[in-house]
């Protein structure tokens, strides 16, 4: 078998004739597009509105491909969703793939289908890219940064500053579950069946939620690296109150409560790349929950806790019997490559 | 000595604490801005023309710091001048970091400053940003994205596809010194004193021919991967004649001719960070040499050739001798991280 046939090889990463194949077999025929089409230093874009929204994010997972998901699809989701809990309407991503030389043709082929039919999913369109390759050793696999414009159209989410006592937590579907999909993975815990990632694009939750409820909604966030933990600490600091759990509310399938169990993790600290936090004015409860739960991505929204005068503690919860503790902000749980 | 206080450890990709002080006392310090400051998913932006160019570029460059520059301060000319070249006014650039856990602090720091001069340099902020550490021997010191929005207030230039018989081929400056500079460094030629990269932004110099020769610019674009002979190639292909070069009036300065030869490599394939191929309408030829000339990063340009009816070879080389001779296109020269 000739392995250069199979395989990347550095002169995928030239920019001549082999990188220009790779382009043209691998990218436009997934891609195709008017913008990526003309394969020019920078794509031109029509903007309708005089505001946009813009946000970058490298993904280095490992391994590449998980249960529930990949690094291809999850580089579009954490980008679009990105976007969308800022209030944008996700329309333009670039993307840049830096390879390992020897990574199979075959991964690569997979990773680029589930970036495209993410993309479709999504309604975003793959406007600009770029590929290098390094040398066997110098990366792992696969890394990718996605970059994402999209449109301001409509009023801006008032922000974490905006939280007020009384407000409500609502997360939008069981948490944990992307951090313990690929901890497994990597560590081979042969669980059965695996756990599934939450990898999942959260702009029509959005939407649908703003529209439903409009300006009762306070601030939203996806919950990835450092988890709801790491959002609630963020937006207690920020609006100087305390976010109270109740712990019996927590959404926690069975599988990542075990899975936390036998590693030794709080489901509360572990990514999640479909789930955000939202904050939402008391009185737009039913409404926010049943905008949310009217969307697939989000059908699981429950609220969580609310908000509280600032006690010693930012962020508290309420245990099964009843005792209040704090919960500490992150601190790094030295899970790498989790996204 | 604690080497946790002098390197980059798992715990600064983390996002939690660790991460969150990596943000605020290396890059905030360093970046402040208004976009900055608010650390949110995604930053918003006030777009004054309704088209904008968007741009991407991974940078794996080894060494890190070579001379004449920088993995730093290449990600943002070389996004840059991908905005520039294609008619557009860079504003806004993302900053995405892979860091190899491990990387000295103070590597870093000096890496960051410089991506700060340069941003200052070309009067581009950044905008938003992303951090990720990946164990020792997963990556290979830093790997930098970044994303570039420019505005595109002018008229768009014309392109490839514009080019006539009779136009005339210009470089800005010296060709194949970035190439031979990180090689040179690579490869440890202890060449006295040692090749200089070409690694600059072109955003004056584009700027300036523009205004002075306007529509008689038919197409600009910076001669980085595979040299200036894949950009000609490549508008080759676009306008269906062929690029005719003059040996004895293309520029190589006497260290890239000499390591060249040392390397057995021909430094129309050689990869530049800075210098870039014009193709002008002939009348304009005494105006655009001008215009470049007058702005420091372009101020050895010369016509190095000129646009002929089709040959059977898309790009030849006028030998001192008189012979003309066919310029293959670029297949890759396996000169991996480059750039």
């Amino acid at each position: 078998m000739n392995t250069n046939n199979t395989r990347i090889t550095l002169a995928h990463g030239e920019g001549a004739r082999a990188t220009r194949e790779l382009i043209t077999n691998r990218i436009l025929t997934r891609f195709d597009n008017e913008h990526l089409r003309q394969l020019s230093d920078a794509t031109q874009l029509d903007v309708a509105s005089d505001r946009i929204a813009m946000t970058t994010d490298s993904f280095v997972v490992s391994p590449m491909i998980f249960p529930g998901g990949d690094i291809g699809s999850m580089a579009v989701y954490g980008t679009v969703n990105d976007l969308a809990v800022s209030g944008a309407v996700p329309r333009w991503l670039s993307l840049a793939l830096i390879i390992e030389e020897g990574l199979e043709l075959s991964i690569l082929d997979k990773i680029l289908d589930s970036i495209a039919s993410a993309a479709e999913r999504c309604g975003v369109v793959i406007v600009t890219g770029d590929t290098k390759v390094v040398p066997r050793g110098a990366a792992d696999g696969i890394f990718i940064n996605t970059t994402g414009i999209g449109e301001l159209n409509s009023s801006v989410i008032a922000g974490p500053r905006s939280i007020r006592a009384g407000d409500l937590l609502i997360v939008s579907g069981p948490i944990g579950r992307h951090g313990i999909a690929v901890l497994s993975a990597r560590e081979e815990l042969a669980l059965e069946p695996p756990p599934q990632s939450d990898s999942a694009p959260l702009h029509n939750s959005v939407a649908c939620l703003r529209k439903n409820v409009g300006e009762a909604v306070k601030a939203i966030r996806d919950a990835t690296r450092g988890g709801v933990s790491a959002v609630l600490h963020e937006w207690a600091t920020e609006c100087n109150l305390t976010m109270q759990l109740d712990e019996t509310r927590i959404p926690i399938t069975d599988d990542v409560r075990g899975a936390s169990e036998l590693l030794g993790l709080d489901p509360l600290y572990i990514a999640n790349e479909g789930t955000m936090v939202i904050a939402v004015d008391p009185a737009a409860e039913a409404e926010a929950l049943a905008a949310l739960r009217s969307i697939p991505e989000s059908h699981n929204a429950v609220v969580i806790g609310r908000v509280t005068a600032r006690k010693v503690s930012p962020v508290t919860i309420q245990r099964m019997l009843g005792v209040e503790q704090p919960v500490d902000e992150p601190t790094g749980a030295l899970l790498p490559r989790i996204c």
